[in-house]
């Protein structure tokens, strides 16, 4: 399994994956979901990809060949040299319905999934900031200002905090936090997601990302807010007023 | 949809569900869930039902037709005068089983889904609280000290709350609270489960109800309750501690 979560706030975009994946319960391995593209000061984009694992390599398996290509050829148009946030959806929408044109079939008769979803997140100099999420058939749809964040995988434990914190005027610090307390209370909730974690922040006309780290579970930070949601829980749980009597 | 959640804590046991049903997105009902049987001051049990509404609605039925009957003939063998929880469990898988087997086959033919499943939670006197879950194919799980609850239905979103409270020692006062909070998270995120609630609470030695009761939408109590949750975590995200710089 797998959870991302993908916001879009006035002052930015805030990714988080998690690295667990598992072909059954007793193949459990670690692989990263999240990652990074950007010419700095011009546009900085995240990808995060869930399903499918041999699809969602192959998806990025030919973003990287173009952007190779590019340098020796110019005209070969790529997510780091196409003109919108819009045309960068397009062009991964395209290799995920490649990819699942070469294998669904053959994925399926095997009894297998071939389903996969890729959200992709940034900002190009002269556009705002943008978060798609990219469905199996290469269609997607954009987050909006009534719907800021989306989220693939596992997505229901982590979400109710999301409802009620993140709005478009959310601040980047706050929707930071709340995406990382989503992720908290889904792996409580889900062996299948696991640590570590990886976080990209992208500020707002900064066409660079502010935060592209991996959280490890040994973590101070993550730790602290952890153990600090869990206790405000508590304490919260304790004052709420009496039901019985 | 539905979601049901009991628990089994030391003082007793706690069960709620909510009402709403739906075939499909336009086809939206109200429906009970929660049953009660009782002889004061022997046994109290509450039955909780999700899944295919014709066949948990069957087994309620014949559940309900014994009970009947053996007011004529005391040899009929019911949910309220059988030995122990345990047989109570049994009857009620066999009835289970007894109507996947009149109806699975042609419910599946016509491309619908004949899954169910049930909770059963009472006390009678000479034993303890008990709590199963009794799945389509009528067999059952017993909750025990290390899973002090289930849930059925729309579990996820109201999961997070239950996993961090509910311990055996968990008092009924706040095992009451947590399935409030648990139903007021998946409300929230859940448009196929809604108000109103039915709350039934049975104190442990007690052999009867302490509450038995319908939560409509404009309950005082769950508003406020509600609402106190809903600040309290607001209070607890905003005093966390910084995550960015």
């Amino acid at each position: 399994m797998t959870y991302c979560v993908a916001v879009r706030v006035d002052q930015g975009l805030v990714m988080l994956s998690d690295t667990r994946t598992n072909a059954g319960m007793d193949n459990i391995a670690r692989f990263r979901k999240s990652f990074t593209y950007s010419v700095p000061g011009e546009r900085a984009i995240t990808l995060m990809c869930s399903g499918n694992l041999s699809i969602t390599q192959g998806v990025k398996a030919m973003l990287g060949r173009a952007i190779k290509d590019s340098a020796i050829d110019p005209e070969v148009e790529t997510i780091l040299n196409c003109p919108t946030m819009h045309r960068a959806a397009q062009i991964v929408g395209d290799a995920m319905c490649a990819m699942q044109g070469r294998y669904r079939s053959t994925i399926e008769m095997q009894g297998a999934a071939a389903d996969a979803s890729i959200l992709i997140a940034g900002q190009r100099k002269g556009g705002k900031p943008r978060l798609y999420l990219i469905y199996s058939a290469g269609n997607f749809i954009e987050a909006t200002e009534d719907t800021p964040f989306f989220q693939i995988g596992e997505h229901k434990y982590g979400k109710p905090i999301l409802d009620r914190i993140i709005k478009r005027g959310t601040s980047l610090e706050d929707a930071t936090k709340a995406v990382l307390v989503s992720m908290d209370s889904t792996l409580r909730s889900n062996l299948s997601v696991g640590m570590p974690l990886d976080l990209t922040v992208i500020e707002r006309d900064a066409f660079d990302f502010r935060v592209r780290t991996r959280i490890e579970a040994d973590n101070e930070e993550f730790q602290l807010l952890s153990h600090s949601w869990s206790a405000a829980l508590r304490k919260g749980f304790e004052d709420l007023p009496n039901v019985l009597d």
